[in-house]
């Protein structure tokens, strides 16, 4: 047995706390909010002391950027995968939004604690600097998936990627919102219906099809 | 002097302070958030007793009810107006939404009032109640608002008017909660530019213009 192989349990270990702990912060943040959920409220549903939680975290703004960059990473590998192919279908725009919507709708309880953060940072500057640091992460990586899908589907974008990221990713958090399940006055097949319908002329308008040949 | 002379300035005195009520709750739920601003907070920005308070609303989210009324009241009169005559501009998608931007982007402490209202309502059975209610009319007017717009413009409409008036909320929603200010990634004339694009692109998408003729 090496000393790295002695290593190697403890790490793990305590990526699989870190996850734990990850699940357990949304869970709470959604049930009651960032700023209502304390360091003890979440140890308290992961069942952890409050010594894991500041092995791990420093505080609860370190944490909610480990959750962002789980949530986020996690949406987009997905989407890349559903993306995957749609330049063979026959109506890429329609394609993926239907591929990736399911993904989408997935994620509201995410888009909700995400909006709560958003409000926590329009008060506090360093939250404000921490999210923009992840939210320009995301930016990037959102815009070489839209980029790379366009180009891989042979349609030439009306505006840059990245202004298109922004605008869909406005629209889908804006939805989520107005939306919220139990809050807003649509079910939720209806609030589904209503964002494909706009996601879908949203891209339409986006996209400058190749005039059909054959 | 009639009973009714005598009535009228209690009456007066009344509305005014209902209307410096809502101002101070307003200010108050943008600086600290609806949750944690209590009535004493709001009446101590507004200079009033705690009676005052009592004697105009019953609780805060009573109170939000008669915000959300005078808010939402105020920016679709403002719309209606800019909407006048954009039947004779060359291009009434672009002039609608030109028109109606400054008005969209002055509003953006009320979305964010609003943001947090509709957190607080998923977790509220009672305030999501009362927030639909408001809601449901809020989206009447501004569906007969699009509706007529467009009749007078000669454009039909490629969605329902009520699934348009949904779609652009969400969007201008999202725009802001995406981008306020101090916390987003973007400054207010990029952040207002985001804004105009996706407009003209989802109205563009949403009518089928007449074929121009002359």
């Amino acid at each position: 047995m090496t000393v790295e192989d002695l290593g190697a349990r403890p790490k793990r270990r305590r990526a699989e706390t870190v996850e734990r702990l990850l699940d357990a912060a949304l869970e709470t943040f959604a049930e009651v909010g960032f700023a209502a959920a304390s360091v003890e409220d979440i140890c308290r549903r992961g069942g952890f002391t409050r010594g894991a939680f500041y092995s791990s975290f420093r505080t609860k703004d370190e944490l909610f950027g480990a959750l962002f960059a789980r949530e986020t990473t996690r949406d987009l590998a997905r989407a890349e995968q559903q993306l995957t192919g749609i330049e063979r279908e026959a109506d890429p725009v329609a394609a993926a939004v239907e591929r990736c919507l399911s993904t989408f709708r997935a994620d509201r309880t995410w888009v909700l604690v995400l909006t709560e953060y958003r409000l926590h940072a329009a008060r506090h500057p360093e939250a404000a600097a921490a999210l923009a640091e992840h939210a320009a992460e995301l930016h990037t990586r959102l815009t070489e998936l839209i980029g790379g899908a366009a180009t891989r589907s042979g349609v030439r974008l009306t505006l840059p990627a990245g202004d298109l990221a922004r605008i869909i990713t406005a629209l889908h958090d804006g939805s989520v919102i107005s939306h919220l399940p139990g809050a807003g006055p649509l079910d939720d097949a209806e609030a589904t219906a209503l964002e494909r319908t706009a996601l879908v002329l949203l891209l339409r308008a986006a996209v400058s099809d190749p005039a059909p040949t054959d």
